[in-house]
C-alpha cells in the first residue's frame, strides 16, 4: 500500500486557534488537519489524505449508522522538555486495531503504512502537541463502514480516520484517587461476544451503568464477568491492577476484556523491576476478603487517558472496600512516574518504547 | 411536541424511477424523500421535516462513529389489491424504538408524533410501494447521537431519520425452508446486555459467526444463551418457533432477544385460534431429543423481513437436524397466509392490526 498509493495533503488555509490546553474539556476540541484513507472491495485500501478537518458526508443508509461494522483506537504525542515530540508505542495500536477489525469482519490495514501515515500527521500538526506537564494531543484512528446498503452483512466499503485532539491534564493537581462501583447487574461483555475489541457498540452499552454508578457518587464502574458476575473484567477505559499482601495481580485476558497497551506496558516495566505479576482469573470475593484481612494494598487502573488511576473506593453490593485510606498508593506513584517520564522524555526509556516524530 | 413543531415538507424536484420490485437487493433502493427530526439538550426533540433524500454531514468526532450510541427500527408498508397502503402494527415500532432507547440512554421520542410524521411521508412516497406480491416498502427508523465529542457519554445532540426502501419477494417462488447453523461459539448477547435493544453493535458482532455458518451451507445462525450456551435464543433478524408434537414452543422473553413484533402477532393470533404458545427456556438439548423422538414437527423464525422463514434443518454441534423432510410445515404455510394475507387487505384483520394510511 504504502509503495502503491502517494499520500496527499491538502495544507488548510484557515488555521484555528490553539487552546490553552488545561481547561479544554477532553475531545472536544480538533486540529487543523486530519488524515483519510478510503476502502473498496476489490481496490483494497487507498486513497492516503491529509486534508483540512472537517464535516464528512454519508449516505442516510451508510451501514455505520445501522449495524455498527466499525472499530477504533486511541494513543497519545507527548512533548519532551526539550520540544521534540513522541509517540508511545504506535506500532500496538495499529496492530490492535487489526485485531479488533478481525473479530468485526473489517478488512485489516498495513500497519506499517498507517503508523507513516500517522507520522506525516503528526508532523503536520507538531504545534498543537501542547508542553504543559500532563497534557498531550490525544490521537483517534477510526474506521467506519460506509457503503449504503441496510443487509445485515459486512460492508463493501469503508472509510479510515485520524482525527487529533490536545487534551489537558487528566488528574489537575497531582493523582486523584477515583470511587468506582462493582457492577453486578449490567454487562458489558462475555466469552464469544466483542469485548476484547476496540468497537464502538462496546461503550455505548455501558451508559446505564455508569450513569446510575455516578448517580451514587462513583467515577466508574468495574465490570464483572457476563457469566458468573463473579470475576473482575475491567473499569469504563482502563484495565485493573491489585496488590495484594505484595503480590501484583490483574485479571488474565480471556477474550472479553481489552488487551490494553498500558497493561501491557505495566508488567513489562514491573518485570524489569525484577516484580512479576499474576494474570488470572480474579474474583471479586477474593479482593473483599483481601481488604478484610487488611491485605488490600493498592488498586489502580491502566489506559492511555489517565496513564495510572489510583482506586480509593470500591463499591460492591453495599460493601465498601477503602484503599490505603483514599491515598496513593508507593506503587501506583512509581508507575506513574515511570511511564510518563518515558513518555515526556524525562527519564530513560530502556524498553525501547518511545518513537520520535522527526 | 406535535403542537410545537410543525413539520416542513420539501418536496423533490428531481424523482427518481421505481425500480421493478421482483429484481431489487433487499435496503439498496430508497425513495425519494426522507424524514429528519433533530435534538438538542434543552431544546428536547423539535425540526421534523420531510427533504430529498440525500447524504447527511456529521463531523468527524460525532460520537455514532466513536462509541455507538444509536437504535433503529424496521417495518413495511403494503399495498393492497384495490390500491390502498397499509402499515402494520407500527405504533408497536415507535414503542419499541423507545424500549431500546432506553437502555442506550437516548432520550425518548413522542411516540403518537412519530405515527403522525411516518404517515405523513407515506402519503407521499405512496407511489413507491410496491403492488406484486410478496412485495412491499420497507421503512427504516433510525437515532443517531451526533454530538462532536470524544467523551465516552451519553451525547446531547442526535438525529433521527426515517428512510424507504422498496423491497422485492423475500422468498421468490414460494416459502422456502432454510438451513440454519446452531452457534455454540460465539455469542450475540448475554443478561444485562443490550439483547433487548434494537442496537447497531448487537448486529455487526454476528457477521463473524454469520460468515462461518454460510461457508458451511447454512443461510444463518440460531443464537444460543450467553452464559451456558446451551437455550435457545433467535435467529440473526428473526424470532424463532418450534412445533414439537402438537405444542408450539419459543423461547421466553429474557433481556438478551428481541420482543419481535411479528412474535407478539404469531402468539396472539394462535391464541385466537385456540392454539396456545408456551413461553419459556427452551433448550438445545430439548430440540434434538424432540427430533430423535421424532416428534420435531416444525421449526420456523418470524420477523417483518420474512414473516414466517420455515426452518428445514437445524445443525448442532456436527448433528444434523431434518424437520418436516426440508418441506413447509403445515402450520406455518397457515400462519404465513394469514399475516400477509392481514397485512395486504386479503383477509380479514379480526385483531385490529393494519392502519391505513389515507
Ligand atoms: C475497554 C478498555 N479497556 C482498557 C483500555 C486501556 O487500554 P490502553 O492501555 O491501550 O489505553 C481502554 C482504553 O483504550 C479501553 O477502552
Ligand atoms: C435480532 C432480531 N430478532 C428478531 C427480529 C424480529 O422482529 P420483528 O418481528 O419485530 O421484525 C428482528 C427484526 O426486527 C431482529 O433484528
Amino acid at each position: 500500500m504504502v509503495n502503491t498509493y502517494q499520500l496527499e495533503v491538502v495544507e488548510s488555509t484557515n488555521k484555528k486557534d490553539k487552546p490553552l490546553h488545561d481547561q479544554v474539556p477532553f475531545g472536544t476540541i480538533f486540529t487543523d488537519h486530519m488524515f483519510t484513507l478510503e476502502y473498496e472491495e476489490g481496490k483494497g485500501w487507498h486513497e492516503p489524505k491529509i486534508v483540512p478537518y472537517g464535516p464528512i458526508t454519508l449516505d442516510p443508509a451508510a451501514m455505520i449508522f445501522h449495524y455498527g461494522q466499525t472499530v477504533f483506537e486511541g494513543m497519545k504525542a507527548y512533548r519532551t522538555e526539550d520540544g521534540r515530540v513522541l509517540l508511545f508505542r504506535p506500532e500496538k495500536n495499529f496492530e490492535r486495531l487489526n485485531l479488533s477489525s478481525e473479530r468485526l469482519s473489517i478488512p485489516p490495514v498495513d500497519e506499517k503504512a498507517m503508523l507513516e501515515y500517522l507520522t506525516e500527521l503528526i508532523k503536520l500538526e507538531k504545534n498543537w502537541v501542547p508542553a504543559t506537564q500532563g497534557t498531550s494531543l490525544y490521537i483517534r484512528p477510526f474506521i467506519i463502514s460506509t457503503e449504503a446498503n441496510l443487509a445485515v452483512a459486512p460492508a463493501k466499503a469503508y472509510k479510515l480516520m485520524i482525527i487529533l485532539s490536545p487534551v489537558g491534564s487528566y488528574f489537575t493537581g497531582g493523582l486523584t484517587p477515583v470511587i468506582i462501583h462493582v457492577e453486578d447487574q449490567f454487562t458489558r461483555a462475555v466469552k464469544g461476544g466483542t469485548g476484547m475489541a476496540k468497537t464502538a457498540g462496546n461503550y455505548s452499552s455501558g451508559y446505564q451503568a455508569q450513569a446510575n454508578a455516578k448517580k451514587a457518587g462513583n467515577a466508574d464502574v468495574l465490570w464483572l464477568d457476563g457469566i458468573e458476575k463473579k470475576y473482575i473484567e475491567e473499569v469504563g477505559s482502563m484495565n485493573i491492577f491489585f496488590k495484594i499482601n505484595g503480590e501484583i495481580v490483574t485479571p488474565a485476558l480471556n477474550g472479553s476484556i481489552l488487551n490494553g497497551i498500558t497493561r501491557t506496558s505495566i508488567i513489562e516495566l514491573l518485570g524489569s523491576w525484577g516484580i512479576s505479576v499474576a494474570q488470572r482469573k480474579v474474583s471479586v470475593n477474593e479482593i473483599y476478603e483481601a481488604y478484610e484481612a487488611g491485605q488490600l494494598e493498592e488498586v489502580f487502573g491502566t489506559g492511555t487517558a489517565a496513564v495510572i488511576s489510583p482506586v480509593g473506593e470500591l463499591n460492591w453490593q453495599g460493601k465498601k472496600m477503602v484503599v490505603n485510606n483514599h491515598q496513593i498508593g508507593e506503587l501506583s506513584q512509581k508507575l506513574y512516574d515511570t511511564i510518563t517520564g518515558i513518555q515526556t522524555g524525562k527519564v530513560e526509556d530502556p524498553l525501547g518504547w518511545t518513537v520520535e516524530v522527526k
